[in-house]
């Protein structure tokens, strides 16, 4: 493009490549060198799960995510309730109950139109499932070869409760760290349909919605300090995102985050780390160690959080590190995954 | 896919073709078969350029468009214009100004980062000149061969001032109808650039923010009846929506409708009609008759405006019709497009 070049911190990646899209310290950079400085937004530069913004005296949340996951339909789900519980889940991180999504539908010439109609009727039961309403829509279609079926996009919006501030710069040294319930079930799903793997049994996607999870948390305590769903990146995006954030270190005991055997098993033979692996019906939470017996007590009387653990705490010590003990008493570093290690899982 | 037909009503179209996403009857299909049946909201089904929801006490407008335009960039603007100005100007035909945008982004692997860094730039330099932010966004990846460098989404909210009532429903015969400017311009102008097709003069994109010529209308009266932008299917496909949704008629003028010699041309050429041709900047408006005059002399006023013209009325004959006197004293049916003569043109 004449006149036009690269970003100069950005010069060693002069084209995309997948791991932009990753969730992990490509994606990161793309936001904070492209996409922060050309939209200016005070609002974007927080890059939480969704941006609390106030409009006519309401408190709202509003989030997007676009759906690209292939195949479209996996043990557990579709595009479809993806992409309803994802925009649920990313409103349900700032406190916020969903009220109304947007649905956008970019098709591919010649797609079946009873793919169509499927995807089309869990976008709609997932929203009942939710509490949400779908309030408004739009359809594109592009040439055969120019897309992948379906590619949704949501929006949502939702009220944040009054005395509700769910931010990372909340965090404290002594924040306990609970996740609601085992991990990696997303990505193992999808990849095991995708690359034809078995792994004796079968694993199932976790997509669900958390909306009535946070707000039964919510009703322990206002006072969470911060919620993230680990989706893409998986809990050691989010962690490693919480820590920088809040300049706090994070340690995690490794014995204590709950993985499925059956997922444990996949990850083994696939080479994956499910600290990586995404999830779509799962969050981490920073809770005040006061309080969290309790909310632990409530996620876990809750369907959604009944496999809920505490799983570490923040720490005064290495801010910004998120710190994992190994079974073996040893300890090591949990990075900021750079690219993705399962592309096209949401 | 095993256990899943195609719905009744679409059975002669069991693949998704171009048409479907062309903003005429096939669009329309497609979501009245498909679509609202499986969302079910009661919002979705009212179906106009933006939801109306009330949230918190405050009474919101909320769109979103997903654009996919071949090419990137074309004479006036590029992707990012149109996904600022489109999702603005959606919410404008509510009244509302747009207050926030979410802006979510499947790039193409591959692509130049130095496009990517151009798009984003004229992202935020729309919402800029449209008063609005970017508050929440999205990045996804897929394979090289899988997009076409880049496909937008916006989402918007905004507030609806106290006592504008914007819907087809309010329109009564005698209702005149009033065009913001010349037609046609950003379908020509995306279409010459793709066909490599020259007319003598370069036909430039119209697209620009409404919001502030909205906002001058209504400060003349909060009692504009229906407002619509005509985008994909152009000003024959708005004001058959409205004459369908308000079970009137619609009588145009013909020779009134501005239409600038270059889009005739190119029209003539490619031996299309201006009617169908899509706009990006432009708006037509059913206006009560008392009101015309100072509503038109103030948007003849504002920059966005300035060509304004009243272009018919609504009247009691022929419900659901839309006709044409041409300029030689006959009269024709403007039907509801079918399909779209200009593909991928937002």
């Amino acid at each position: 493009m004449l006149g036009w070049t690269c970003p100069a911190p950005l010069r060693d990646q002069p084209r995309v490549v997948m791991g932009h899209g990753g969730g992990g310290a490509m994606s990161a950079e793309l936001v904070e060198h492209v996409f922060a400085p050309a939209f200016g937004g005070e609002v974007l530069a927080q890059l939480g799960d969704a941006a609390a913004v106030t409009l006519g005296g309401a408190r709202l949340a509003f989030s997007t995510d676009s759906y690209v996951v292939r195949p479209l339909f996996f043990p557990g789900g579709c595009i479809g309730d993806l992409a309803v519980n994802g925009t649920v889940n990313d409103l349900a991180m700032c406190g916020a109950r969903a009220a109304y999504l947007s649905c956008a539908v970019i098709l591919e010439e010649g797609v079946e139109m009873a793919v169509v109609a499927r995807v089309a009727q869990a976008i709609g039961a997932a929203a009942r499932a939710a509490g949400v309403e779908v309030a408004t829509g739009d359809t594109k279609v592009v040439e055969s070869g120019h897309g992948d079926g379906i590619y949704l996009n949501t929006a949502g919006i939702g009220l944040v409760p009054a005395g509700v501030d769910l931010r990372p710069q909340r965090v404290v040294p002594g924040d306990v760290v609970i996740v609601s319930g085992p991990i990696g079930a997303h990505g193992v799903a999808v990849m095991s349909v995708r690359e034809g793997l078995e792994f004796g049994v079968e694993v199932v996607s976790d997509t669900a919605p958390l909306g009535s999870l946070v707000a039964a948390m919510l009703e322990v305590t206002p006072d969470l300090h911060v919620l993230r769903d680990p989706t893409r990146g998986g809990l050691a995006a989010s962690l490693n995102e919480i820590a920088g954030a809040a300049r706090v270190g994070v340690v995690v005991n490794e014995r204590a985050v709950p993985v499925p055997p059956a997922v444990a098993n996949a990850c083994a033979v696939l080479g994956l780390d499910p600290m990586y692996v995404a999830n779509e019906g799962r969050l981490v939470a920073f809770v005040p160690r006061g309080h969290a017996d309790a909310v632990l007590a409530a996620m876990r009387a809750h369907p959604q959080g009944a496999g809920a653990a505490v799983v570490g705490e923040a720490v005064a010590d290495h801010p910004g590190m998120v710190v994992a003990r190994t079974g073996l008493g040893g300890t090591r570093v949990v990075d900021l995954p750079v690219g993705e290690q399962l592309p096209r899982i949401c």
